[in-house]
């Protein structure tokens, strides 16, 4: 419970209304209610500020001297920045993550290992030899810590995370519930009969700040570290493999995957479901697409998309013209009749033509008029419902 | 041990052969033996009905009446549905899952939590402040359960499952191991010298019936919830986004993963390894193939395939005139050589064209006859064995 | 610490230089110092040799007689295959996994489980009823194993792995942590008014010398099993469905997912984030490059690409004429104004032209001179910088 001033104070900003009014909670436009405290977006601003029922508004100085929204709104913080403002404010209202301090008796901590008195040590936790955990750290339940682990101060660690041995996370990281780091990189010689495993000698550095999202796996170097910079946030069910480096507040989204070797720089964005070859360099600032293939080294402060990646200009092109491929098959049958018909009377009317040898007849294109493939480019026959991939035995058994 | 007339009244089927033989167990065609019963499919009938060696087969009405079938089934269960009857006759032989109520010795349970005497809790489990568990839920082992987190009756879910504070699931879920549901959202403002996490207050709600499968990510809302309707049946490997909303009976293949904001239909089917951008709604009945790249809102009822996504009959055609492509370019070289010689032979003959400017040569196109690109595109020169992206060290090892 | 001789006896090496000298550990070659022993590529060779401070250097014959190496370097180590020599002393500089055998009093063992007294069982695990675990077997701490497992001798088993009832495992296999073996398939048959579970009876067998990366899934057969051939490696984030077979020696990178019943040959390699449909079958020694979509069967030996999969030159081939494909449609219209003048020209001269029905006009690609689209393929006008699919509110938020 707070006072509306307070927040705004808070948030450098300046209250149009009564600041006097006490906030309980902040909530989205929709959800919000007597007691509320939400912003305002251009969006939302448009769809959904006349059902409105919060108590006070959060919105940017543009937004604030709309005249519709100075009639709706009585009471609203009217900011610079409303997206860092709404965070702040979201801060305010958060409940704490990390626990009192104390090691539960539930708990496994090896005789060797070094916990601080101001840690808090969950139960079913595993601390192994020679791992150090330092001040205001938290770890939940079910955390896997191996030897000698270092894990810097603030740091808080949710539920089933695994931290191989010899991993060293920097302070104030998040890890989420389920995340695997540290683990073998993926490396086998052929010997000639068999795949003969590659020992993963190398470490793990995550550094302070970073934030790794549930059920990720990053792996240890093979020979020297997989390295994790400074401010870089990492979504769910991202894999990094081992030796990659990730420069400082780089952005990972899920599902991304990042093979052996490659490096980014800073302030990388890699939107979900990127794949990144091995040993590639993807310099500072570039930003891939969701779903891009990363097949070769990329300049610093590119956009991209598309597999393999291109600029994202030209991938906008490439669908562009791929709209029109159609169109222009028929096209070209148009023009390639005119021209054998224009060839055949230019012929008559003397012309040479060198050759005619190897053009195609304008009903190879499937069909002419239809313009729709007779064999579809992949899936079977029995149709769009039936073929997705990997859909499995699922849809199959509804058809029978 | 069942006599063949009591499975066949189960499952509403006529018996032709002999109803008192006992079966003792189900099994596929291959593997069916003594005892077992199976089920003849369309596929397997083709292939495998004369190697047959189990006591009973389920046989569709249609097939029932082929005189193959007849002559080489000695008892057959025939019925109006097949994949149904499997479906049914399959649970008749399944094990229970659900353990015997009460809590182990090795479980921990916060004092104030509530759990039901009808409940089952194994060892090492983890029950926070506050949260509810109902009758006949069975806990496995090492699931991480927070505070204020209620499951419903009949609901099982396996070992390592992690239900983050406030997270709340319906009756008879079943939540496969490993997963992970009430994840902080992955939202960020950057506040001018770093990514500041923005606090993700809101919940997650999951339906009665939902499955769910093993390492699955489910985030909280940032604000407001993220809603999993009722029925809806999610593979392993799926990331779903904070405040995605899933409509009812809606299936989500393997390695799915669906950007924030976004929400589904119901009745929608996504293949394994769809991606969907954030802030998209799919209407009901929508299916989309393997590896679609959802990037805006799609009509109830579509079938889409590709990145971005199109209709799936326009992505058939598509690929259709991508393989045609190569062909095209030879051929449009001709029609050049053609144009160019036939427009200098209407020149001759009384003609004017406008313009020859920017008139590619046909030598442009990758080498003429061979019709092959000198240099690949996108992957190194080494060749295709050593190429594919995320390939990582192992194949570079190899060639050494 | 081994004298240099040593290590070239094990490899099988020729020493150039001192074979006396005492060798504490193996490093990359930018990371080598005093004491270490490195290894020279033909990369590392170009760019890495002048700065390399190693003791000593494992080198290829070729390498080893290059007038620049024998200059730089002091101590080498000739051999035959220099990745097979690196994998063997990576060996020697390895630290064991296992563990000494005994069963922690933190773990819980069903009375009925069988455990070898030469097994290693940490703290925190969970033996089933029934459940085999052969000798020289390592557990960490968090695992799961259900009832009725079987786990050959020299297996080592990782953080929370879960493996459920019936699945068995092999002889020196390694299962990285987070992994979960043997959960149900994910099969439903829609019975008129909901998706109603097919009870997975199936199981699930793990031959030997397989390795599975970190939060890895395999799903146990809905009948019959799923199997995971001799030798074989997976990588992390790989879902396998059920009834998949994997032949022997075939290697799985991260992230790749394979769809029900479908089955690969030997010595396969799929790159990272393949997609596999359900009942494909995938011939011995096929290599598909990274993301590649795989529709329907592929031949032994074949090298495939894409989405659908096609050869990989002739991938190449199609990525080369798409580059091409903004100039072909300019081109075409270059050609087709000729052909239009060109076809007046005619007519004037006393041609004759069948039709010009549908012939498009220049103006229709995308505005001429610039050759790019007023409205983008599929991505939202805000531009590229905020586009990415999945990459969610954040970067929504930042551009604020």
């Amino acid at each position: 419970m707070k006072r509306l001033q307070e927040i705004a104070d808070k948030i450098r900003g300046r209250v149009v209304g009564d600041g006097r009014i006490f906030i309980s909670n902040i909530a989205s436009i929709q959800e919000a209610g007597q007691g509320d405290i939400t912003f305002l977006t251009r969006y939302s601003f448009a769809t959904q500020l006349s059902d409105c029922k919060a108590s006070a508004v959060i919105v940017g100085k543009e937004l604030a001297a709309n005249q519709d929204v100075q009639n709706i709104i009585r009471n609203m913080v009217v900011v610079d920045n409303p997206a860092l403002a709404y965070t702040e404010v979201a801060e305010m209202f958060d409940t704490p993550k990390h626990k009192e301090p104390g090691i539960s008796q539930l708990a496994y901590v090896a005789e060797d290992a070094q916990v601080s008195s101001e840690a808090a040590i969950m139960p079913f936790v595993h601390v192994g030899r020679g791992s150090i955990i330092e001040r205001k750290v938290t770890v939940y339940p079910f955390t896997y810590i191996g030897e000698n682990v270092r894990i810097g101060e603030e740091t808080l660690i949710y539920s089933h995370v695994s931290l191989y041995n010899g991993v060293t996370i920097g302070k104030r990281v998040i890890i989420h519930a389920g995340s695997v780091l540290g683990s073998d990189g993926f490396g086998y010689t052929w010997d000639g009969t068999r795949h003969r495993k590659i020992a993963q000698l190398g470490s793990l550095v995550v550094e302070d700040d970073v934030e790794i999202g549930a059920n990720t796996t990053i792996d240890r170097g093979s020979l020297g570290k997989t390295f994790i910079g400074r401010g870089s946030k990492i979504d769910n069910l991202v894999q990094i493999a081992h030796n990659v480096s990730v420069g400082e507040n780089s952005i990972i989204v899920a599902q991304v995957g990042i093979a052996g070797s490659s490096s980014l720089g800073r302030n990388v964005i890699l939107a979900g479901q990127v794949g990144v070859r091995d040993h590639v360099t993807i310099g500072d600032n570039v930003k891939a697409g969701g779903g891009t293939g990363i097949t070769k080294d990329v300049a610093a402060g590119s956009n991209i998309m598309g597999t393999p990646h291109m600029p994202h200009r030209e991938w906008l092109r490439l669908q562009h013209y791929l709209k029109k491929l159609p169109d222009l098959f028929h096209r070209i049958d148009a023009m390639d009749s005119h021209t054998r018909v224009t060839a055949t009377a230019t012929r008559q009317a003397g012309g040479n033509p060198s050759s005619e040898r190897g053009e195609p007849g304008a009903h190879e294109v499937g069909g002419g008029e239809a313009g729709y493939p007779r064999v579809g480019g992949g899936l079977p026959s029995e149709g769009a419902t039936r073929a997705p991939l990997m859909e499995k035995k699922l849809v199959q058994e509804e058809k029978k």
